[in-house]
């Protein structure tokens, strides 16, 4: 069977190293590229661990620096509450040799997909400010994106504010010109990746695995656990990112419904909520497929199968 | 014991009207007057479903006629799609002789907390119009309102648009200076009224209760479930008004989170969203006490009592 | 001829004392009462300056005292930059004696507008407040206003804000009420008051009137022209409030034209902003005539006349 | 003395066409670049009309293809209703052999100012989406750019819309990231341009300049004052964009003031807006130098040499 290409934008981020973890080493997909963006932290901390988790890992995927800043916004937000001082705190990676490559990740994302078949499907985890940049930038990219499969957005309550989830919020304009795209759109939110929560038999079962990912795992997830505990008190952290690769591998671990989702970007108050119109009362065609339930059983053996397909 | 003072502020509507029923036998709670506003229909038909159910179960409340419009959107918003063309649909009352009170009862509630003595408390089921004009026409009766208690509102996902519940979208600038009014607030939104489903097996138990109010109760709920059904798929309307009054009956019925509750009337896209800090990030001092879970059984147990309460 | 009927909403203020000058004994207007808002300075202050000038004058005009706060904003903005701390700094006025009318402004507007044959007019030179709130507590009132004219918004620079002018700005919402009331509006703005600059040569052309109105006029402009010096740099203060009067005794004082209006109260940052479709580009039915000229010597001409209508 | 270095940013539309006229063949200037963007009329349009201007006046300029989309919005406003069908009606021109370079116009802006010895100004004289979309792309152009003169905004009364200036509405959130770069801004706004229209005294006296420049112009203006005049009924076009180059040939043809200006780009009704803070009330540090007055004497005298610049 062919393997499915996939470009991954990300802000690592504890929840991005895994995804990035479990995408490059599946037999199913073939990760062209990683991208990076701003979002966790600040754009040189999200290439360094970008780098460091390739490096770590020995991963032979190209690793492309990005916009550091999102479309609009003067203001970059960034969630050290979270994700430390690095974006990556925890694990201790060796001195970094990796380079970035030279090109520009937006740059890159159009070039790769002005000469693909139209084959690649475009995954981001962080802020959209690189693929919308791409968009904007030359259009004639939006008919080569196979599908776009985001970590992003709620239908129900926040969490970098009441209406809006982090990825949406850092750059709403970049989600909006995601979200008018017309292209296909998987939208995996808060509304599911809370269900996903790396609770303590969750991190007794994968610190079994004797694979560097395994041990990794460990590690990224001991301090996100924490974090997650004292901002929003959950037993686990969310494992938000990571839930867009195993759809990948396996479309049935998310229930998906079809809506037309819309993003406030005329707000100040309410910037970034992402209007999904789940009772489908508005009348619009729907142009994304929202994740509404999640099999969380399903999502830990993916999860256990990706960092065992690592060497020991 | 004393009686707790009550004004219900409704716009019935299927849900006030059990609240009207529920309020209104009590031994707990005196209730002084009923005012009535628009919102799940035009103002002449909430005020003469409020009498109606005042004269078919033989109630002694006096009935105010309050606003007919949203203190500042030109455009009322009503629910025909939930409650029909008359806003009660379903059940069929013999010829009204009841009339309203003739004043208005903007001036009702002004005059009435101003004369008492700081022990009313404003219970209100529809969009706050009335409420927000009297506290603009006299602020000097915000001392003396004990507390408000509201269903309106949903830090999740909303119903009349993805991001607002109807009682707050119908008058979102109203509710605004209720949330801002710095008096105490119960807020009891979607969260927890989607909770507390009329399912079939609820239906069969009140069905058994031979009082006017149950057999009302049935004929109301039987209209209601189908429309709910319809527009939002449940298998039972969510009883949200009464919940206001089984709260007063027995607080213990709801759990609240004292949260800082912001309403966004700045949005097109979003306006009416009730931004309830739930993970409290915001810094700023709590102003509601927003409803979080209900316990189910006893909500019901509150209803079939107050049901029973009616002679037969 | 018969007297036009007129009720004065103000919040004096310098201009709005000199309005209410010209309104009381113009030989054209039969001014019924003068309704009362908070705007120039704070409820408490704004009504004592009405009764000030009352008494000072001797007018026998009743005051209302109306609403102290917009109708939704939870802070009054007010002008002590410009009016001082009391609102009508400058002259000194005798021990006040005279005392407003017990009712409320809102309800006074309320009844006397539905007792009325419908032919009164309604002047605001404050916020809309008073008038709005009448509105929605009773739109029966609405055939019965004869037109409204008054001193708010602009279609060009604001003062308060880059975007918008102080009275419409004091409470944008209100103001969105009276555009949207279908009744006929004259939109006097900062377009045509700031043309009528009271320059020293006004200033020695009123010194030499020796009535009680004339003295009370120098008194106050000497303190305005000091302040909106200050401010804005003017030479001479734009007598923004009395052109409303002015053009109810002389219309041709102004040329108007047809616009649709909308007030911007979606906005944070242009909050209050006087949309007007001056190039009739919207599509949208004209819902006001907006003041785009003034003669400038006939109005001093009226000013004077108003003055010298004060037995000295 | 040096000639400054310039690219022109613009989207042709006959205002820029002769603003084109007046840069390439000044003495003063050295034209780098043309860069195109969609705006009055599509992008295929605007770039074919900037390289028939070329290719009928013989100008060396390189052109480059730009954005043919607002940053964030999914639609293009253009206005044909000004510029015609094909965005510069009314002068007929031979067959095009020129082509626009192979580069993108935000490639090359970034690149340019890269190698640059920060020497270059930027003047766009329409959309501002090609300079937002290369500052957001590379940072590292900011202290590379010595100045931006830009035509947009007012901080009166708007055109397309009451509040809003067509170059800034047609995308507010690029201008946004243009007045929030912290580089040197002269805005040059309808307040200005609105003065030097197009009058039959100019149009007569540049009628006797007998080079393809003059000729080129009368043919513009021809039409360009037809359409002024149906749309806004001034009896001769506002010859806005070529003042952005006029102020780089002699900086005393513009009185400008330093205003802190913010650009609404979180409201409907008002998007656009250009709030220019012309009082310094808000107590912002200014970012701009914002046109108060025109020598419009100056400015046709500017005019007629850059016309008569032309070889016969």
């Amino acid at each position: 069977m062919e393997k499915r290409k996939v470009i991954l934008d990300c802000d690592p981020g504890h929840d991005d190293a895994i995804a990035i973890m479990l995408a490059a080493k599946s037999p199913l997909l073939d990760l062209l590229g990683v991208t990076v963006v701003a979002g966790n932290q600040t754009l040189d901390k999200t290439v360094m661990n970008a780098l460091n988790v390739c490096q770590h890992l020995n991963l032979d995927v190209p690793v492309y620096r990005g916009c550091g800043q999102p479309m609009i916004r003067d203001k970059q937000v960034v969630a050290p509450n979270i994700h430390g001082e690095s974006g990556l705190d925890g694990p201790v990676f060796a001195p970094l040799t990796r380079q970035a490559e030279p090109q520009h990740a937006v740059l890159y994302l159009v070039e790769t997909l002005l000469q693909s078949d139209g084959d690649i499907t475009v995954v981001t985890t962080g802020p959209m400010t690189n693929l919308a940049m791409a968009i904007r930038l030359n259009p004639d990219i939006l008919p080569k994106i196979k599908e776009i499969v985001l970590m992003g957005g709620t239908y129900q309550l926040g969490n970098v504010t009441p209406a809006a989830e982090f990825n949406v919020f850092a750059d709403a304009d970049a989600a909006h010109v995601v979200f008018t795209s017309g292209r296909k759109i998987t939208m995996v939110g808060l509304d599911v990746s809370r269900k996903a929560l790396c609770l303590p038999s969750v991190m007794a079962r994968m610190g079994q695995i004797q694979t560097p990912a395994g041990k990794l795992f460990v590690e990224i997830m001991t301090y996100f656990n924490q974090t997650q505990k004292q901002v929003f008190g959950w037993d686990g952290a969310p494992l938000h990112d990571p839930i867009t690769i195993a759809f990948l591998i396996d479309p049935t671990v998310l229930t998906t419904k079809a809506m037309f989702t819309q993003i406030d970007i005329r707000s100040d108050q309410s910037y970034g909520r992402t209007n999904c119109d789940f009772f489908q009362k508005s009348g619009q065609q729907p142009n994304s497929f929202v994740a509404v339930d999640i099999d969380v059983a399903k999502f830990w053996d993916i999860i256990e199968a990706g960092l065992r397909a690592y060497d020991e």
